[in-house]
């Protein structure tokens, strides 16, 4: 292996410079503050876990993108992880015990075995919200509302926020009463939203059979439009789907009132990313980029493998995505350039700048050139004393 | 797997809760700013990364360290950072190649096959900072300061700093002429501090001789009195040992002005943990705790690996035993309750409380006790305005 060999970094795996390093902590710090000021509780989960609980209440995806290790003091096989929702789950049910509704919110790397997208390449940093303990529609709305106001405080223009429902698709799925080898080509074909390959699998459904309305409700998707063609292809099922559209209607009205700057769209077999959600979920879209910039929902069931069933709901996103598509105000490094020098008085006149400032102090072997580290004063002798000057 | 097996972690990992997780993000942040303000910029090097370029320079501790994972899309060995300071060095010989000085700081986690302490587990949460391009003694006492004002911002009471010097056993190993088998077990010997069996090894040299040196200078730790037994040791010794012995005493003596609380040590043959020093090394210790709490040194081999030899110096620590072991002033959560409501006007007061403050909105099937959740106050309805009142 050669010298220049050495440092290639695999694909989809990056050094963040300044001052991309920066602006990402900065929003990190941001979307951080924000979930505390509505009430969740940082917490730390581990970066690894033993497969069992990473992987519980989980769907197949996660544990094909999740990268496998031998815990040396046991045999057992642990994994990297891969998405932190499960941990705040296991943490609340298990971990937390606590009465009433949890808020947690965390921040992290994750690890992928294969890149997701372009954009967040193996290595995107999770920041989420999850809400334990509630079921009510009330839940649902705060958590994409605080998801909305974390894509705010990011700088986001324009964002196209997407809302299903999974117990749609759940249910009329299951009473089709197809083999298990059909679902698994219809849910296939949903996922990917082959309308053609829908209308073969499901052609020979009668239009009010539960298969004929997934059918017919794979075409829908789009604004309040949407809304009013699914009602007619589900007029005369079973109650639960009617609730459903009920509820995706009031929760997107609820959200108009305080993201009047946000479109709205609704997808009645939205199935792409979520592994382990049971009633509504939701994505954020932004101009320009295919993948969603934020996620999330209800999961009821995770809770219930930790010994604990809770309901559940929450999103997350990728602080790393988000920098790179947001457009906040960047500060500009400002910093003081200090000479080389062992008077105590420059020492303390360091030492007060500092806290407040940023002085950097040169060295007697250094070359470097003040101006490209940010430095735009120096300090310098006067009378006896050392004072901040502009470096002209 | 029953129920309550599938939460176990494995050992040396943890879930991190409230209120520690915020105080540990707190410390994260304040350790972070006061890097920056000293001129040091934020990197985020990758998670994982090609096992040649992760142990590059570095010694065989950190091999045994790292876990190793499989590439999946080329079959080559990756495996998660241990250490973050190699990381540092390839991003500045290979990545930056800033001309002049560069300094650069990161905090993020590292992953550990096995505990190298009880409190750090296999998860500790790496800071540091790594300062490149100054062979000056100025550059070493620059980082061991920075280190010491880090401990200080962490509330770490009554630290103890130990200063040794790399070059001075490598330079007298190689003077001795030993077989490799020989020089492996007196390394072995010195870094277990082992005098017995470093009497057995090397009682048969001369007490001028190399070998007889080393034997002398592994009884000597200890203050001031400890270099002038050193010296004692060293007289007669070639130029470069001497000049080393002068270092640390004036390294000491300047550390003292600044840092007058700090305990100041010498060890001759320190050894412990430096994979991959070669000149002055320091480390920090707090009362009740024997693993060291910060450390560091200087390492200028290193960037040649990456293509670009560059003097550096640096130090890390472990952010997550600093709030274990310091007495910070921690802010109690302080929030504000909000009743279930749909009154527009209550979600405009909890929109600009949460500008400032924490406004927790209960839910309506939520039976939380607003006390368990730290609040002291709540919004109530008066004269048909939401104000905010002590909880009594």
């Amino acid at each position: 292996m050669t010298v220049s060999d050495r440092w290639l970094l695999p694909d989809g795996v990056e050094d963040i410079l300044p001052p991309l390093a920066g602006q990402i902590e900065s929003l990190r710090r941001d979307v951080m503050d924000t979930c505390q000021r509505w009430g969740y509780q940082l917490v730390i989960p581990p970066l690894i876990e033993y497969l069992e609980s990473l992987f519980t209440g989980t769907g197949h995806d996660l544990e094909l993108q999740t990268f496998k290790l031998t815990d040396q003091l046991t045999g057992r096989m642990m994994g990297v992880r891969a998405d932190m929702t499960p941990q705040a789950a296991r943490i609340d049910a298990h971990t937390l015990r606590e009465d009433g509704v949890t808020r947690l919110c965390y921040a992290g790397h994750v690890l992928h075995t294969r890149p997701r997208h372009m954009l967040t390449g193996r290595t995107p940093i999770q920041a989420g919200c999850e809400l334990f303990g509630s079921a009510s529609e009330s839940a649902d709305l705060e958590v994409i509302s605080l998801m909305l106001e974390a894509l705010r405080v990011a700088g986001m223009p324009r964002i196209h926020l997407d809302l299903a429902h999974v117990a749609i698709y759940e249910s009329l799925i299951g009473d089709a009463g197809f083999d298990r080898d059909t679902e698994d080509r219809i849910f296939d074909a949903m996922a990917r939203k082959s309308v053609p390959e829908l209308d073969e699998l499901l052609g020979g459904c009668a239009a009010d059979s539960a298969g004929g309305r997934l059918r017919e409700l794979a075409r829908i998707s789009g604004g309040p439009e949407a809304l009013t063609e699914a009602r007619k292809v589900l007029q005369g099922a079973p109650d639960n789907l009617i609730r459903a559209l009920d509820q995706l209607e009031r929760v997107a009205a609820m959200l108009a009132r305080d993201f009047p700057e946000v479109g709205y769209g609704f997808d009645f077999c939205e199935l792409r990313g979520y592994n382990y959600h049971t009633g509504l979920v939701f994505a954020a879209y932004a101009p320009g980029h295919g993948d969603a910039v934020a996620k999330g929902g209800r999961y009821d069931a995770i809770g219930g493998d930790f010994g604990r069933a809770r309901p559940a709901t929450g999103f997350s996103l990728d602080i790393r995505a988000l920098v790179s598509l947001g457009q906040r105000a960047r500060k500009p490094v400002r910093a003081i350039w200090a000479p080389v020098s062992k008077d105590p008085a420059l020492a303390s006149a360091i030492a007060s700048l500092r806290l407040t400032d940023t002085v950097i102090q040169a060295l007697p072997d250094d070359e470097t050139d003040p101006a490209t580290r940010g430095c735009d004063r120096v300090l310098v002798q006067q009378g006896g004393q050392w004072v901040v000057e502009p470096i002209s």
